[in-house]
């Protein structure tokens, strides 16, 4: 159940050696990473290039406890040093804004560093194909951190789908609301807006790529469908505005499933409205990421029924990823953590030889990341064709992870 | 409040004199609207055409207490004979199979009869327009049950909007979602799945008629803005049926409002799930068919509020659609109820020449159902054009009723 | 399924003619009581002493159609002058303030007319037992509007725990908050709060009587279990007020289930709070009145269920009282119209010898008014007396109604 | 906001060094614990003596990263010489069974180490007592984790109060179902249900000592009310099970608010339903456990609202206990971890002679833990007396913490 009680089942590893790349003092996504690594204590964060300002890279590293020798100032730099020290990081945690995620990520990759990478993998399809490869050809570890994977809830609606207890899949509802830029914050000198509406750092989806992204990966992994195609229209709400802030959109999955999606970051009251629905010929099913821990499946024909995370009907895999007893709420935090929990898992076994665990499967690779820009690229190319079904190929050459081909081939098998 | 106590402030006028075309027994909705008819008091059955089996159409009669020499097997016998008595019918409700529904509105409205008729107004763009020609001509009320225009909070909903609650409206979101044609129900001998799946006698839209279009009108009734285009997917997942079970369609308004209307007869877990939401620059809405009661509506920066029927925030449109207080719900029944309230006082309004009340504009009229008629056939073109935007032209000739004249009036002053 | 389903299997009978003491200009309760009446078709108002006010009287008959002649200012002129009309009242509808419930119940039992009478059925313990006996030797149907003993899913949780499905019942929650007397809304000159609050016209209990009694009847009626003692505190909580506003009460059920009941008029964020919760053995049962159509039911061991009205699970006793279908509310109206429905058919059984059909035994008696007038007392008497445990016994004499006999015996059954 | 951001001001503190008792392979709260002291990273566990078993100590302590010649099998042995270590603990953690609490406790404090001590303090009003004196004397830090008060919107709730959003509070009801010992399961081997049923590890009190007393201490805790008397009913449903695992009782709070406490754990249906909800004479406020990141607001005469963790409403005290955005769900592990955190301030804040945080004055002490045990006897001694009201004493001698004194001072000042 928790990482600790597997733990206690052997000797206990040592933690890992943990470094981060972004994330000095203001940063809000940095925190997220460092508590989710702390959560199942199978990490310690030992160096880190928190900042490009040399002042603040020390002063953010001295903050959490970096020793000022591994404090830098530069990710290359950094990168270099970690490689050739007998005590060097095991794996890296990249926090930056997106455009900065593909040259740190090789460099890592590069200097033969496991890679931890917050979302989206990069700002091009092509950066994101490069990664790929570097994945593979490397050999290390790279998980993205798409982390509405890691509620246990959303791995057992994955499980139950694909254990058949929706039956063939029609329809795929997936949504993702919120409000905090209904109105121009990036001009209110907002770091966070300002940075996720400006092409240059985002990349080419605003809204789009900020969040849709999440749902579309949400929709793909919990239903075990691919999209093949998308029709979209993006819209910017706010003057000025650089980037889409409202996505509307029609899906084909392979296999002939529907779907919409829409994401939004103009709809007041919605704080954090990520939401899934799914409907098959046996029942139907929905999640909600502001109630985390109960799903609402209805078998067709009887009444709907309350899933809830530590319930008598949740799973193995919501089991994998639960820490308390149901009723005990867990939330954001601890599904992140869990990304966490299973990655140190796969390096642990990757480093052993050891075949990795199950979870390993259920992580977010490279390729979903690539997966995930090849869908931005879609959606802005549909919507500048006044919403034409825009195709969103599936790799021919998706040899990366085995974790990913092993969903590539049983969503093949699904169709 | 309720029709009662306005009444009580004068004296009390005669009921109206309701035939009804349809309705015999095993019909649903027919009950429906003798239940809603009676329940204000305004209304009393006195002849009915309730069957085109003789038999059927007496015994039927005889049932809900209507005097034999009065119970016609014929929709033009009643049309011509009711016209005739000098006790005739004041007004009809027709209650039968969408193909009927032309035929039979434009014999009683040539008698010179007013017309309560159930949606859709027809099977075809060009009935409908026959329809509206007739009406112009006849000078009789047209009403149309789009009987959720009915529910007290969705008439707040449209109020708040038309005074700003909201601002400017960004995003209108409706679905309606339900599960009952999951599987192929039209061939177990159920008489409503029969002919709602059959397109002779529905029309061209399936669940896109049947409920897409409840869910199209109630995003224009309520936002007051028009959608100009369409881009639309029907789909029938069940095999052999011979319309769609589930549509998605992206929306654009006239004045830059975007949208997404989905509706389904296949998702399992929705009863009856139409649901509407509203997003504008400074505030979001949300309705629920299933908790009619209450909006939740939250003013941008603001915590949500829940506004309830007969709650501290409920103005005087949904005052004039309450009948108790708050926390005693009202449901369906109580909301179709309205229209033939409001109807009546619509009816004795015009037979006096005295100006309708205010309500009088919130009725649903053959103009309202031209649109919808409208609404199915972009839709279907754009499916059939793989989803290509298809307009949906504002009529230049709406010259019909002064309540839709009205509205569109408003819709545009608000673009 | 709807009473006109019912009917459409034979004739029909002709409407009942009702009359009605109470519900003049201005008043809630007779409006609800005539909707109720109209709402399935089986009555119709011909007589009326709407006011004690002889002009009030009249014009507030005129305003619902009764004929001058049968508008009258004294309940028992009327009582006499229709028991003598060859075309008198089958019934009486009394909506009057409590402390006139008992002398007109007498007159119209007393001149042989069938009594439906709001609730409480009086002000005290000694009138209530005088329309036992009263009813008894008359032969006529009573019937108390406890209303909520109307709404489907009341039933069928009755239903579900007569089954067994929440095997023996240990514990039993029932409250009813409401805000509405938050502040002295009495002094405002608000008639309802007046009445309410006054002990001259409501008797010994303010929330207590007025609403604690309805959680006190549904929590029997539900649970088919016997309250045998309470232990109670109220409370008088704004200033000046003359009876309790807020009600704690323990309390032991026969057969050792306990429970708990608050019922409030201060309690801000509550319109109409009534809730029910019953654990047993084998499950735990949830209803809501703000949400009447819905029941949550966990059977111990398994995800909690949404039972809805109209849906899978429900059962008989639900659909007897369904007139629509699943996923379209029904609410207060309907659930009210429920007791006027089977009054009817229980009237027509009794007039024709018929025996009386299943739903016959779910209608609340005088006995019922007299057990409500028991509790309050028992309440009262225990708070007086520092919140002992003081009994409340059951019946030895209970010799009325065979439905009520019926009750009785079952209960006594079970524990 | 986060711990982290508060560091970030300046130079970080070195974390703190803790020590556990308890917790070792297969204990539940240990583990909590564990989390919450590494979520905001304020703690290092660098000793325990994790089991009286020595073999199982060393292997649990092994598990969790703790040197073997720090892993102890007896806590004296511990106390004794981690107080002689020049690196020895700051700060130990007791989560051993409640027998065991007190003289732990007494250890600790005795060596002079910083103590935190899972509720509830003791078995035993008496030990109770020693510990509050003993704390005093021994000037440690003493800190029980009554968690739920380190959830936001329960410390928001308070400071609504507080401020007078809802004026002088009138109705208290607090509750805590649960439905997992709704059969015998501490006959079949299950630990945790095994020692909570038996009152020589357990106490007086069984559900109402593991969570009536959470529910008592929330309900004094957000109301800044006292309970000066209690009516208790404690049941025993399942045959053979030692202590109560239903409790009925009504409240007389200090200054006349009134109220009511159901805490079950044969409620089924409900995992973990902690709820409180308070009227006062200008509102009402409800929270519940299962979705703590809101509290429902209704303003007396206007809408509900919904305030939010995180959202617009939300004032100071709940974003001090805010680790990430609103809609971003945190749960049970963060309001654990907040009193880890507010109790690492308050340890440094007492060691550097600083006066402490205002987040201390809401730390639960040793008073409380006291308060609680004599809720406890005064229940059971009700419960035995029949129910009768028996006063639950305020400590006139309530020397001790500064916050637990500026508490009573508070609450004196409302009353």
């Amino acid at each position: 159940m928790t990482i600790e009680a597997v733990n206690e089942a052997g000797a206990r590893s040592p933690r890992l050696k943990l470094g981060m790349v972004g994330g000095g003092r203001g940063a809000f996504i940095g925190a997220v990473h460092r508590i989710a690594a702390r959560l199942d204590d199978q990490y310690e964060v030992v160096a880190g290039a928190l900042s490009a300002d040399p002042e603040r890279a020390g002063a953010s590293a001295a903050d959490i406890g970096i020793a000022p020798e591994r404090a830098y100032a530069d990710f290359r730099t950094m990168a270099g040093a970690e490689a050739e020290r007998p005590d060097g990081i095991d794996v890296v945690a990249i926090v930056t804004p997106n455009h900065l995620h593909h040259p740190i990520a090789r460099a890592f990759l590069d200097a033969g560093i496991h890679v931890i990478c917050d979302k989206p993998i990069s700002r091009t399809v092509e950066e994101a194909e490069d990664l790929v490869r570097a994945v593979a050809k490397s050999g290390k570890v790279f998980v993205l951190t798409h982390n509405y994977t890691g509620y246990p809830m959303v791995r057992h609606a994955r499980e139950m789908i694909s254990a058949g207890e929706l039956g063939r899949i029609r329809v795929v509802q997936a949504e993702y609301p919120q409000e905090w830029l209904t109105t121009p914050l990036e001009r209110s000198g907002q770091k966070q807006a300002e940075w996720r509406t400006d092409p240059e750092r985002s990349g080419a989806g605003g809204c789009l790529g900020d969040i849709g992204t999440h749902a579309f990966n949400l929709a793909e992994f919990v239903s075990g469908l691919r999209v093949e195609g998308v029709a979209a229209e993006l819209t910017t709400f706010v003057d000025g505005r650089r980037l889409d802030d409202n996505v509307q959109m029609m899906l084909r999955f392979a296999g002939g499933a529907r779907g919409a999606l829409w994401s939004s970051q103009i709809a007041p009251g919605h704080e954090n409205g990520l939401q899934l629905r799914l409907y098959g010929e046996k029942g139907g099913l929905i999640w909600h990421q502001e109630r985390p821990d109960q799903l609402r499946f209805t078998p067709y024909g009887k009444s709907p029924q309350l899933v809830t995370r530590g319930g008598p009907a949740a799973g193995s895999a919501a089991a994998h990823a639960t820490r308390i007893p149901a009723g005990h709420p867990e939330g954001y935090l601890e599904g992140f953590a869990q990304l966490y929990a299973d990655t140190a898992a796969l390096i642990r076994a990757r480093e052993s030889g050891r075949p990795p665990d199950a979870s390993a499967a259920l992580l977010p690779t490279a390729e979903d990341g690539l997966r995930a820009m090849r869908f931005i690229a879609a959606a802005v190319s549909s919507s500048r064709d006044d919403g034409a079904w825009t195709p969103l190929p599936w790799p021919a050459d998706a040899t990366g992870s085995v974790a990913y081909q092993g969903r590539v081939d049983a969503a093949a098998a699904r169709t």
